[in-house]
Parts: C-alpha cells; structure tokens; sequence
C-alpha cells in the first residue's frame, strides 16, 4: 500500500481533474491540499494500528513522539483538510465538495477496519478483498478525481465519471502491486521483492490460488502462511513463486487487473471533454498501470 | 473533566446561544449536532491515550471492541461533524462556521496533549494548568456559543463575547470541578469524593499549595503524591485534605474560580440584546458554577 505515498498522486489528481474542464487552476489548492492532509493523516492513524516503526524510511510519528501525539497529530491534520475544504470559492460548491470529501473519507476507514480485519480471519474471499482494496485506497484516487471536476463546476454526470475512472484505475493499481510485490524487477520495484510471501500477506496472488488451485496445492500454500519466514527468507520466497507459478496465477491476476483497468477508461472515454483534454490525465494513469513483470 | 459528559451541554449552549438572536431553532440544529459528535470523537481518542477501561460506567470502545475500531470510530464521528456543519443554512456562513469550529477544535487537540504531557512532568506551573483546562475542555464552551450566534448570523462582537462568556465559565467550572473532587457533598458529587487525592492528580489545589504554601509543606504534599494510595484510601485523603486547609487553599482556589466567573458574566452582559432573552442561558451556566463545597 505504500508505493503510491509520498508523490502527492491525489492533489496531482485532483487537479488534473479540474483542468479537463477549467482554467485557473489556483482555484482548485484548497481542495488538492485537503486530499493530500486527508490521505498523510491515514497513514499517520493506520501507522499506530499497524504498529509500524517506519514509514518511507523515516520514523513514524507515534514511534518517534508517542501514541498520543500520533493520534492527535492525525486528528489535526484531519481538521486542517476541511479548513482548506471551507475556504473553496464559490462559496456555493463548499457543501457538495465536503459532502464527496467525507464520502470518500468515511469509506477509506472502512477499508481500514476492513485490512486490520482481514489479518486474522482466514476465510477472506477474493471479492472482500477487491471491496477491501476499493474502500482503503482506490475510491480516494477517484474522489480526488471527483472533487476536481466539482471545483471546475462542471457537470454531475462527468464528476461521476471522472470518480469511477480514478476508482477502478486504484482497484487494478492495488492488483499490479500485489503482482509486483512478488514478480516485479528487483531494480525498478522500491521494496524488496517478495516481501508479501515473508510477511504472510493475504495478497491476491493467495486468495486467487486458495480460489481456483486444487486442494494439494491450496494446503500447500496454507502451510507455508504458517510458517515463520524470518530464517527462511529466499527459500520460502521461491517455493511460494513456484507454487503461483504451476497453478498460473500470475497470469490470472494480471487479466482481473487488466479487466478493472480497461473498464477504468471506459468512464475517462465518456467524459465530455474534447480528447486532447485529457492526453495528460490519460498519460499519467497509464503509467502508473503499465509496469514490468 | 468526566462530570460535564453526558449531558448534551455543549449543543444545549449552542441553541442557547442562538435563540438569544434569532426564531426557528432548527436552524441551529446540524451545528448543535456538530459540536455533540465533535466532543464525542474527542471522548473516543482520549480514552485510549489515557487507556480507559470504562465511561459513563460503560466500557470504553477500544476495551470492548480493539485499538483499531476506537481510533477509526472516533476518525468517523469527527467526519460526520463535518457533514451536519456542511448542511448548515444560508451556505454563506458555512465557510466561517467550519473555520470557528476548526479553531476550537485544534485547541482541543492542543489541550489533551498539553494534559498527557502534564502527568510525567514535575514542574507544571499554574498558569499552565488553567491553559490546559482552558484550551482542552473551556473554549468547546465559547465555541459551542459562538457557533450558535454564527448561525443566528448575529454582529461579530456578540458572538465574539459569547465566545468569551462560555470560554471563562468552562475554566471557572473546572476550576469548581478540582474543587468538588476533594471538598464536594459526597452525596449530590457523582464520583468518589477524594478520588483526585488518591491518583496523584496534580489538580488546582495541589498547583496553588505548591505556589503558596512553605517549603515543609510542599515536601509534605510531594511525599504524599509519591506513595502508592491504593491501601492508604481514606487515610491519604484526610492527610492530604487537612494540608489543602492548614494553608487556606481552598478559599484561594475558590477566589480564582469566581475570579474567571465574574469575567464571564462581564462579556454576557455586553451581549447587544435585551436582558431577558439572556435569562435562560444565564440560569443555566449560573446553575453549573454554584455547587455546595
């Protein structure tokens, strides 16, 4: 979940969004710095449930300060989004574009509760995940999406639009980095590669084989979930990716990603905005979503 | 700071502070929600700083649920804050709404951390204390004053004094509060009389007696707060009790607390409406501040 953080990919978004339809791109700040305070919050919160001592390198907060200062470090950052949110001119557009605001918000922390959940139930099913994936991370991608054609007060039925666009582009992003985690290049892919197998991760990777892989081999992968991987290291990495491997699980994985990702610029297609608009929304999307593996 | 919950005041103050200006109290209604839902979440994410098994005789939520679901709950109820601010009407004073309530809202967050780091601390002055009461619990109480003559759409100088009346009667009420802890009827005090004494709590009489009172005496009082009170009970709180009185502490705390109360009512009384539309709030924040002790 991490290697969208700290490239400011939603205020990026947002304001690709409102310059499909406007100019004055000023006008759309306030809500870009909203979705950016927005989503650091949710790491800094999601860092304390995690009990995470590290986050793109640095110290959490909470590790660093304490539990405190982490919780109520995120609760002011969450009052500073609306502060941005409250100050959107024309006045008459703060309503819907809070409203869409925590929408999105709201959802995000299910998603959450729906992630810590997840890592101790052993029966989550591939379409809990994808709803799982669509909640913590793609529908702010869209809503930021959203809020920017909100900001350029264009029509309702290209906002919504612009929101399923950005939602099913994070849904098939999220696929691509459970892919990566495992099979990305080791050069190109910030993490280390196989990192999901050692920590146990239920990716998509293992909830698509314990869903199409015959039963020996769906054992199989159990038993190496619970096997504690901190001595095995790239012994265990390759058994599990050679287990993907036999039941073509890769390459499964990679169609559900293209099937989001094609339906995705669908709803780009529909928005009613000449094409040359939207070469450099189209662009960026795309090269988030083409990546090696 | 348990003894005002419960009670719906803060959006009890909000009507309040509307109807002094205008007719249609629903009017008021989403920003009265705001403020409730806003004190809640507040409620939520202290309890687990200060790891609260129970409140209001119930178990806290992190206890009965997880870590997990008490933050993100509390993440939710602030958003949902938001929403009912969002709703308000005329959508022209939405904007200064939200700011008035971000305002108060960072102080509080302010406030609880100012009141987790005073527990390890040694050297907490009584300026700071009545900065931390002021910041983390009294200007809620402006705020929530405030708020309703916002959505009266009243002058800004009456809403900026209601401000300042709710805010000096929140520190004169906690000021009352540390006061009834030790001195109250234990009969019409909710809680354990005394129950300060045996936390250690460094409340306003313990503030003032090191302030005041002779070095013997301020050993006397640090020697107590450093023995474990458990099996001491009764014992402790009479020893602690009879020093508070040996040096006239509770006559100088009360000085202080009707200190910031007659400031308060000065800023009421500047309020630009007539007298008798002030009757029922002003009853109602004289009831809170006169209490047998």
């Amino acid at each position: 979940m991490m290697t969208l953080a700290g490239k400011r990919l939603r205020p990026a978004l947002l304001l690709m969004g409102y310059e499909l339809f406007a100019d004055h791109l000023e006008r759309a700040l306030p809500a870009a710095w909203a979705v950016e305070l927005f989503h650091n919050f949710t790491l800094m919160h999601d860092d304390i449930m995690d009990a995470a001592p590290l986050r793109r390198g640095q110290p959490t907060v909470h590790a660093k300060w304490s539990q405190t200062t982490g919780i109520l470090s995120g609760d002011v950052m969450l009052i500073h989004a609306y502060r941005h949110l409250a100050s959107v001119s024309p006045v008459d557009i703060v309503p819907e574009l809070i409203q869409t605001f925590n929408r999105v918000a709201i959802e995000v922390c299910e998603g959450q509760q729906y992630d810590m959940d997840f890592e101790t139930r052993t029966d989550v099913s591939l379409t809990e995940y994808i709803r799982m994936i669509e909640l913590k991370t793609a529908v702010l991608l869209g809503g930021a999406l959203e809020m920017g054609a909100l900001c350029a007060q264009t029509k309702q039925a290209d906002a919504r639009n612009l929101y399923h666009f950005g939602r099913l582009a994070g849904i098939a992003f999220q696929i691509q980095d459970d892919l990566l985690d495992t099979y990305g290049d080791p050069a190109k892919f910030g993490k280390q590669v196989g990192g999901d197998i050692l920590q146990n991760k239920k990716t998509f990777l293992v909830l698509k084989t314990l869903e199409v892989a015959p039963e020996a081999e769906r054992q199989a992968l159990a038993t190496w979930m619970q096997t504690d991987s901190v001595h095995l290291g790239e012994a265990k990495i390759k058994a599990v990716r050679a287990l993907f491997d036999r039941n073509g699980i890769p390459a499964l994985v990679a169609q559900e990603k293209e099937r989001f990702q094609k339906e995705a610029f669908t709803h780009l297609a529909a928005v009613q905005v000449p094409e040359e608009r939207k070469v450099l929304l189209r662009n960026v999307v795309e090269e988030l979503l083409v990546r090696d593996y």
